[in-house]
């Protein structure tokens, strides 16, 4: 288990950068590949918070607002024909400047902790890396949908691509679950897309707690509360 | 009448231009403000081209593709409720990055004249400078979409804001016609609109064909017509 401390430090090289306030809410994305546990692990870390008085907004990428879900179902959908990956990294960034405006910063400038499943880094390993547009080109149009702002802590939930794969493809009743048209990807796909999370950690391990996917529930949620609760400066801190 | 000479020059600055082979069809783009007469002039060129024995494609944006058509209706739409002005942006770049992978580069290396209403001056326009997001900021979102496509001819027909709007809030039957969320912006934005339009042609001369809209149909049909004659190398040329 690789565990760093997390810090409130914003991504270099963001031009347009609005700090998120010292006093406002503190915003946790969850990161990974598919089948890593990002959901559970993320609703038992909106129970602790909500547990310990915290107001908690959880919500999820691509999606999260009205018009957000229509582009999700647009480009997840196999039915939609041909989505290049060009038009499909734009859909994704559409979707997250939409998510970000309405939702994202009203809540931290509330004192709203977020807990958001997938952000920006997702766009940049399955688009950037994944689909072999560039980290730097899919990194500047996101940087335009954010306005800049970065997560305060992103927890990366390292999965192999086996484990993964067999993870999504079970459903809790032990029948097979339909993927989608990024989850049926072959595992080269999904091993290239699991270096490129690890890679963007090690480049700010201060921003990124690291944990091994394959660990305990119960360890892998004590984990994530322990490090929210060493942010600085949270709502009720 | 401001008549330039057209020519087959890339924009400057697109680093990652794929050159329109000397040898395919021309890209011919139509551009101006709301009821400049787009339409009418687009649909005479493509009626003339095609008496002189060229295949045409006659398109336009946002739209051109099914998940354009998709994402035009989802931009335009009154009824989606808010949509910013970043997220607009990555929108209409999303259709078109579809319209040029899917219809415009395969058209154009098939030998096609392709004929299209508005492309990427119309969000430097609107979104950069009407909604005050930044041409350059815009122009980079729009060089990622079209892999660096720039037309070979940009017919700009320009028209007071005044004369755009009454042009296009009567119908044909002289019933009046709704606007739609874009067209039912005060004078003063399609004003800036108009402004940025003339703007972008006066930086680029070789590229640009000016006219004023309000000149006589034929007249600008005319115009057109020998000005998409003069260019380089299209295909029976």
């Amino acid at each position: 288990m690789n565990r760093h401390g997390p810090g409130g430090d914003r991504l270099e090289g963001v031009s347009n950068a609005q700090p998120n306030p010292v006093n406002a809410g503190r915003f946790i994305v969850f990161e990974g590949g598919d089948g890593a546990g990002k959901s559970t692990q993320a609703a038992l870390l909106v129970q602790a918070l909500g547990q310990k008085g915290h107001t908690v907004l959880h919500t999820r990428e691509p999606g999260g607002t009205p018009i957000g879900e229509k582009l999700r179902s647009l480009v997840l959908d196999h039915g939609q024909g041909t989505v290049d990956a060009r038009t499909e990294a734009l859909m994704y960034a559409a979707a997250r400047a939409a998510h970000v405006e309405q939702v994202i910063r009203p809540a931290l400038a509330a004192g709203t902790m977020v807990i958001c499943d997938r952000f920006v880094d997702s766009s940049l390993a399955y688009q950037g890396i994944g689909r072999g547009l560039g980290e730097d080109k899919v990194r500047s149009i996101n940087e335009f949908a954010t306005g800049g702002l970065a997560p305060d802590l992103t927890v990366l939930l390292d999965v192999s691509p086996a484990d993964g794969r067999s993870r999504r493809t079970v459903g809790p009743d032990g029948q097979p679950v339909t993927e989608d048209r990024l989850e049926s990807e072959p595992d080269e796909f999904h091993s290239r897309i699991r270096d490129a999370f690890v890679d963007f950690a090690a480049r700010e391990p201060e921003r990124y707690l690291v944990l091994d996917a394959a660990t305990g529930v119960d360890i892998l949620a004590s984990a994530i509360a322990e490090a929210v609760a060493a942010l600085p400066a949270g709502p009720g801190a």
